[in-house]
């Protein structure tokens, strides 16, 4: 017999899933144990000066299941996910640390194409792996390998990105289409054959995200829609109290994402990117940040999607093509477990 | 039938073992194509200059079975050892990004155990942890937690250490008792109740070698003993062409760890250590160095073991309590699996 004290006191695979669990487990238990200013800001990356010098510190953990999937793998998630990570923060990056848990028996031919995955994606992104560390665990307590990146960037001179910056009025701007990532690796993971033209857009955004931040003034905010989608950002928001408006119709989508969604019974709106950020950017340069967008090959289909408004208490909602409203929220668990 | 190229294509627990299969791993697979400069050190931590700081970046996976042993948790030892490694490179302890892999079905209870546990190490060691990240993975797909630590730390001023400042005459030194981590934790495992006084050495070793390197120019090399133990770091010094001459009745160890060590058939030299560094001296300064150590609270037991000699072709040899001489090696595979 289970009781339900017991079954409340276990970690469950939702946990990890970047929804509602995921925030429970953060607030709940990881900050009242380790919480400080740095930590507590929850930040894709922290912030911090040493001897005079701006820096951004990231780390994540990488459990994706197949390794390899269509558009990439393991080794280019991780690489794209960390320097992702210190480009939301208005950060170059400077250098990795790369970790791995391999699991006894795994081939090492397997192991060579990550590596090199790791290495093409670190020169797309102009960033080495400086230190590392290799453990193997028997057969069975891993699933091939987990990889766990860390990067550290400079932050550019006179950026400061922050959920605090933004202002009713701010529009929201997304790089590109949206769902790809955890639709491939879903799709790849099912079977699906009629979405093979479904990839990954895992992609190191450094080059363009650093771009935008160099030279317009009134970007507010970036973050990157991984797990939990643009719905877990667009949530977030509204957590801090910035109400938004989303309208369906602008958000970039392809047909076949579309298509795969809805067969997946998901909300593309949740589903994980790997390589798109939502920007939250001065109404005023809203046209510049979309053309500076739109002049990068990550940035081709560059869309505002919404705007920030003054209502409280803030809502994040979502106007449908139909002419309905909706309110978006971050997803209660896990969907799509280990789509990173 | 398993031929045997596809035995020699595969990943094996010894990969992960600290000796000469990580090395052939680390040569053959991940340097070929990860390789630059910082990178080929294949130092404790990279150091790197960023806008005129001086840092260290350093990376760890844990995979500690049991999670807790005698004398710390896989927590502690995640804390202690990245710390330790940014020491020893002559650095002090900034950041702290931790990832954490958990099983799906895990105790919330160890989870904040060990959460419970990092954060006082932490402040033991006076480093936060600013960032982090969480996965899940089903049961049966990791082992309770996986941890890996990333530190960042800032070099001393004017520091320099590394094996090509090692000089024929240098004094060899070491902290305090060897063996004591690997043994804790393999007793616990194989259930030897006479070595219940055996507790792990796990400290963070940051405040005593950070004091070493600032009041003495002449320390040129720290290394920390852990996989591998003392033999790999003495190894090392010999492949990187020091010959090393080691009295065996100078090297400090319990009655307790001996005996296990016996019993188990393990040589102590080849065993983890957790809190202890190798530390080569200028030989005028090794008695000041033996004083400081025996000051602190972490080195009480601290000896001067050895010598670097001129001999050619290099090698690390031990001079055993019998008068014997024998050649001190790298252990070939994996004595003892997820040690750390």
């Amino acid at each position: 017999m289970i009781e339900e004290a017991d079954v409340a006191a276990r970690i469950v695979l939702a946990h990890g899933g970047g929804g509602e669990l995921t925030d429970e487990l953060i607030r709940g238990q990881i900050l009242p144990r380790l919480g400080n200013p740095a930590l507590n800001l929850l930040a894709d990356a922290a912030t911090l000066e040493v001897v005079g010098a701006a820096l951004a510190l990231t780390t994540d953990a990488y459990v994706v299941q197949p390794l390899v999937f269509p558009g990439g793998d393991i080794g280019r998630l991780a690489v794209c996910g960390t320097v992702n990570d210190l480009a939301m923060v208005g950060a170059e990056p400077v250098a990795l640390a790369l970790a791995m848990v391999l699991e006894e028996g795994l081939d090492e031919s397997m192991l060579q194409r990550v590596l090199d995955s790791i290495a093409s994606t670190g020169r797309e992104a102009g960033v080495d792996v400086v230190t590392g560390d290799t453990k193997v665990v028997e057969h069975g307590r891993a699933e091939g390998m987990y990889i766990t990146t860390t990067g550290l960037g400079r932050v550019l001179d006179g950026v400061s990105l922050g959920v605090d910056h933004v202002e009713a009025g701010d529009a929201v701007l997304i790089n590109g289409t949206i769902a790809e990532h955890g639709l491939a690796v879903l799709s790849r993971r099912k079977g699906l054959s009629f979405a093979s033209d479904l990839v990954s857009d895992a992609a190191p955004l450094a080059g363009l995200a650093n771009a935008l931040v160099r030279e317009l003034k009134g970007v507010r905010l970036l973050r990157d829609p991984t797990r939990g989608g643009v719905a877990g950002v667009l949530a977030d928001l509204a957590a801090a109290g910035h109400s938004v408006e989303i309208e369906e119709s602008a958000v970039p989508i392809t047909p076949t994402a579309r298509a795969a969604a809805d067969l997946l019974g998901l909300d593309p709106l949740t589903v994980a990117n790997e390589g798109k950020f939502v920007a939250v950017v001065a109404c005023e340069q809203a046209d510049r940040a979309l053309a500076l967008c739109r002049e990068h090959r990550l940035g081709t289909n560059a869309a505002v999607i919404g705007r920030v408004t003054d209502r409280q208490p803030a809502i994040a909602e979502l106007m449908t093509t139909i002419g309905g409203r909706r309110v978006i929220q971050k997803p209660y668990g896990e969907q799509l477990p280990r789509i990173c």
